[in-house]
């Protein structure tokens, strides 16, 4: 059996520093949340799955949260934000399958107030494989391993502090109408660069928000969803790459990242272009992370992101707008599933004061460092 | 991009109770050995896909290991031996999606010399959801879960403990010419009887091995598999079940388990029936397992498998050989992936002493209680 699949529903819950409340509570508010969108109940579901590093909410959990007896298929997918887009892709594949005919996807933590994983709390990281010898010498959480990818990709290209400022004040200006995102003051270069040192060359601003919340989304067939509230968002391709045992240490050029693997595979799996994608949600654990993972998807050559952005090719008007809600630089660390749910609102054409014009093509990637994925996303012709 | 799928090659390590190695190299023995078997080197190898409860072999380290610097797909499912025939069916999944051209799919564990999940032992089982609750009142690990659902079959079925040592004694006899099964001395109705209490019913021998050890499958494209050494093994039919929150405490009715509700979804995915079925590989991490999901797939009524082994109809010359190998309870707790590379030696013919004449349909199960999932193979015709 196989079926073509769309996302047809989105949801979430305030994103904050202090939920207050479960990672359970707030995954079914999530899931409820994208079922009353798509005009779904949650007596359709029978799919529910999740990635889950440093959280404790299983799929079947959800499912009998939402008062679902018999799930048809459920699974808990072991990772952080690296396989945030081959979750959602996991979804298509299982209503593909007929394994599942809706299927919530979602992701739900007290990033912030729980478990702090940019801190390395105990709980939010595992001192599994390479970690375990790293952590003797402190190398432990991902801003210490993704500094020092950036500081190469200064050595080899000359990319400066400013340019990734750029990455986070264009975020930032895109985050200021989103009314969900957390941080929402337009940045200058001068509060860039006086944000207080994290680990050189990282500043404040050029970290993700750890934050508390959850959002969830909806896939089921597209016979249906073309039925149903919202325009339908189909899945044109999919690519993923987990390289060198996913060993910061063993990883081969530090001026690229996953993607250098992942793109070719995806952009031969469409006839799709860079020059054709309207929207990019570029995963950014660090505005490094997109510079990085910006030019191995071909969007610029290797060097050129600095300028890319500062001639303003990277926001409305230019060539393709980066992250228009913020990500999780502005808007928060929901582990990157907040970026698939920004490309469904801007591939409806809802997105509001923050809408790309004639959006039809969105990118969304997943990951940093030696691992990730991406899937592209296009509106139902 | 749609492809069929097939099983081309299985592999595996010694099965012991102390294996003095680590669970990677142990993977990385077993995956080469599947390779091998197939007539493939690692270095055709893109996809890597395991299940890790109580275990840490990252699936993108044992691509490492093998010497593949980029998998061009890997996943770690979070879950035990509930999860085995779901996670083979992904790698089916991820070929067909065109994600990975040659997948490989393993269990690796020291699951008795190291954590035992049967003791719960830190490591082996996670505190989480219910188990938090029930942990006080020392109500932790699957023996005693199962147990229960087995007391309430003997309320309802007049099921007796004769009835759960002729399945311990029937999968023992199929053991004798099994090389890899660890136990392989006949056993008696009064050796079982014997058999100390573990938690009542449950006596020593309706106990599966807790098991050091690995075992792999090679998926590729049916193309492929056509050109390579054996006969392909297919996918016929895949279902799941995930119910009541995966709660043992809510489970409405403990006669039955998931298979109640993954059973009839298997069926409808398929025109054959239980009477098709050659090689029925049960989970059987109890006896008890393998009693409420025969029923529950429909091999015969409730209440009655033990007038089915009585009456060797569930062994050679029979209706259906069940767990040809000795199963969980004689080769070893491989948490079910070993289910599937017995499968794949009968279909292909290659089961030796133990062969079941004319095997063309097998039936794998996997998982206990809540929840679980299955896989009907068949012989590439």
């Amino acid at each position: 059996m196989q079926r073509e699949a769309a996302i047809v529903g989105i949801g979430r819950t305030a994103y904050s520093r202090a939920s207050g409340r479960t990672p359970a509570g707030m995954a079914a508010e999530a899931a409820r949340a994208a079922l009353g969108d798509a005009g779904l109940s949650t007596a359709d579901v029978d799919g529910v799955v999740d990635f889950n590093t440093g959280d404790s909410v299983r799929a079947q959990q959800l499912g009998w949260a939402l008062g679902v007896d018999d799930l048809s298929w459920a699974l808990d997918v072991s990772g952080g934000g690296n396989v945030a887009s081959s979750t959602v892709a996991t979804a298509f594949a299982a209503v593909s399958r007929g394994l599942s005919n809706v299927a919530v996807v979602y992701r739900s933590l007290n990033g912030r107030s729980g478990a702090r994983y940019g801190r390395g709390d105990s709980g939010s990281i595992a001192l599994e494989g390479e970690l375990q010898f790293a952590a003797s010498s402190g190398f432990i959480v991902p801003p210490m391993w993704f500094a020092m990818f950036a500081r190469r990709h200064q050595e080899v290209y000359g990319s400066t502090s400013e340019d990734l400022g750029r990455i986070a004040i264009t975020q930032r200006a895109h985050a200021v109408p989103n009314e969900h995102a957390q941080q929402r003051s337009p940045l200058t270069m001068d509060d860039y660069l006086a944000g207080r040192w994290i680990y050189e060359p990282f500043r404040l601003y050029d970290c993700c928000m750890e934050t508390d919340g959850a959002c969830a989304l909806v896939v089921t067939t597209l016979d249906r969803a073309r039925d149903l509230r919202h325009r339908p968002v189909r899945l044109l391709a999919e690519a993923e790459a987990h390289t060198f045992g996913g060993s910061v240490a063993q990883y081969a050029d530090l001026t690229t990242m996953y993607s250098a693997y992942a793109a070719p595979r995806l952009w031969a799996a469409t006839d799709l272009r860079p020059a054709d994608v309207d929207v990019a949600c570029m995963y950014d654990c660090f505005t490094f992370t997109v510079m990085a993972t910006f030019e191995d998807f071909g969007f610029c050559a290797k060097g050129e992101v600095g300028d890319f952005f500062a001639d303003g090719r990277a926001t409305y008007g230019g060539d393709v707008v980066v992250n228009p809600h913020g990500g999780l630089l502005s808007e928060g660390y929901l582990h990157g599933l907040n970026h698939h749910t920004e490309a469904v609102l801007q591939l409806r054409g809802d997105a509001a004061q923050r809408q790309v014009a004639g959006a039809e093509v969105a990118l969304v990637t997943a990951g940093a460092g030696p691992y990730g994925g991406a899937v592209l996303y296009g509106v139902d012709r």
